[in-house]
């Protein structure tokens, strides 16, 4: 029988590149999104907001799924890490409802989405046995709902892992976040102003943070918190610059221009040797990415539209 | 304007005297309970099972209180130890819907009970820092509301505090924990199995514990966790004597007729310096506590159950 997977945030960043790939693996797919939902091929679409009380309980009994990827979480315009203390607080109890629904009916594996956010970010390279400490309330919220579900999976005997994002980027992402908006800036042929950039990170394309979450959701002997990360650091002077290259504007940019934050990291860097070993690997390089996404905005930059 | 406080949990051993000291100390109280609501005098009764989704919610908006003493917990028969993962889940989430939901109508404080179980019982005497471990599902879904709720309060201006209940005994406690058990067999002239009682442990008369909630709800200013312990350790050795004599019946005692289980801690006492700073104290000595337990049960032995 084919399996079906229930993905939450599917219309989001990494849930339209996951979307993409279990439906060309033979997956049944149904998915959630509170907007519109957007053509993504055979999908069945459960329509609705997760955080109306008895909704996430309600989209699991209704799609009767034996896996859920469970992407989906508050995003604040501009950054995640300002959105709401309620939403924030309201996400925590919908990821648990939605695993804990799933269990009732008897489904095998819940996957969800975590974040870099959760570590100590006064260290500068982590392990998923890294100190954590978060620095924000989303981060706070997400390092308890992993410990949250996976005592659960635990105590439930319903096999849960987490996937710990650290930095992304790919089509539809907010274009007010670091790559789009250089990239829609040079093909605007308007100047993008950016920090000193000295920043050092650790970026995937979403394909590559989807394909983590489809080997998660086929390993379900794999259990805990995995690092969906490229394990390679770069500074975000080399991708700004890399970007200007490509599109053959590096005249307009104005790498300095904006002061960093005082609290901002100077390193944030994810081994993913765990994830490493259930045979996952990026499918991309950081430049071969960084093409990718540029071709991507270039067929879907919308003219009309000024930059924000 | 009398201040108005909702009661979850109202029917428990801690619930009843909380709204016994909060009707004579003037509160408007409204209170929460699955069952048949019991006659505790002027309560508003909001009759319900906060689990079910959005119940939580539509319990706060219904009663529109500017305080919340949040006592509800699932209980399994026997022991809070084994109650069920789901349950143990679904609380954490209803718990933090009804924080949510107070601060989003305006509310004031929100005091909710936590477990002596969050911390790590390696150690043998706790204060408020001391490092937490929680050796059931219960308790780790107790310490994580426990995180999750004092974030949040930080994170959305809302009061909160978290009472960690030790051990307790009192009216309306369910028989088959060892003090009723102990009282109830003596009072039947039925004979009395306990384990050796060499367990050192930190015991309060309910009443005490619910005047450390009512010390709480009328000191806003004081947020986080609160140890609710006599800080006096005694061995149940000395409890089970202690109620022999009282009742005139040693003879029915058999202490050592049962095997402690392997797991079960030598000694779990608990500091309660930051509540006797607010102002608490208790009530009864660790005797005179027991003593009115006894005579509670006696005023309220049914003849005709047979102890199970």
């Amino acid at each position: 029988m084919t399996p079906r997977v229930l993905v939450t945030g599917a219309a989001g960043t990494v849930g339209r590149c996951a979307v993409a790939q279990l439906i060309d693996a033979g997956w049944d797919v149904h998915a959630t999104c509170r907007a519109e939902p957007p053509d993504l091929g055979p999908v069945t679409w459960h329509h609705g907001d997760l955080l109306v009380p008895g909704a996430a309980a309600q989209v699991v009994q209704a799609a009767q799924p034996s896996h859920v990827l469970h992407l989906a979480w508050h995003m604040a315009v501009g950054s995640w890490q300002t959105a709401g203390a309620d939403e924030n607080l309201a996400w925590v109890g919908a990821s648990a409802e939605l695993a804990r629904t799933l269990n009732e009916l008897g489904g095998e594996r819940f996957v969800a989405a975590g974040s870099c956010t959760e570590y100590d970010w006064n260290n500068e390279r982590f392990d998923e046995d890294s100190p954590r400490r978060p620095a924000s309330f989303y981060g706070r919220c997400k390092a308890i709902t992993h410990d949250l579900l996976t005592a659960y999976g635990t105590e439930a005997d319903l096999s849960v892992a987490w996937g710990r994002i650290f930095f992304l980027h790919g089509p539809h992402e907010n274009p007010r976040r670091l790559v789009p908006a250089v990239i829609t800036a040079l093909l605007k042929s308007e100047e993008a102003q950016t920090s000193d950039g000295l920043q050092v990170r650790d970026y995937l394309h979403a394909d590559d943070v989807a394909s983590a979450y489809l080997c998660l959701l086929d390993r379900p002997e794999a259990v805990g918190a995995f690092n969906i990360a490229s394990g390679h650091a770069t500074t975000l002077r080399h991708m700004i610059e890399h970007i200007g290259a490509t599109i053959g504007r590096s005249d307009l940019l104005d790498i300095g221009a904006i002061q960093r934050a005082s609290t901002d990291t100077d390193r944030v860097v994810g081994d993913h040797e765990r994830l490493a070993e259930l045979g996952w690997a990026p499918g991309h390089t950081l430049e071969s990415g960084l093409d990718a996404t540029i071709d991507w905005w270039r067929d879907n930059l919308d003219p009309q539209e000024p930059r924000s």
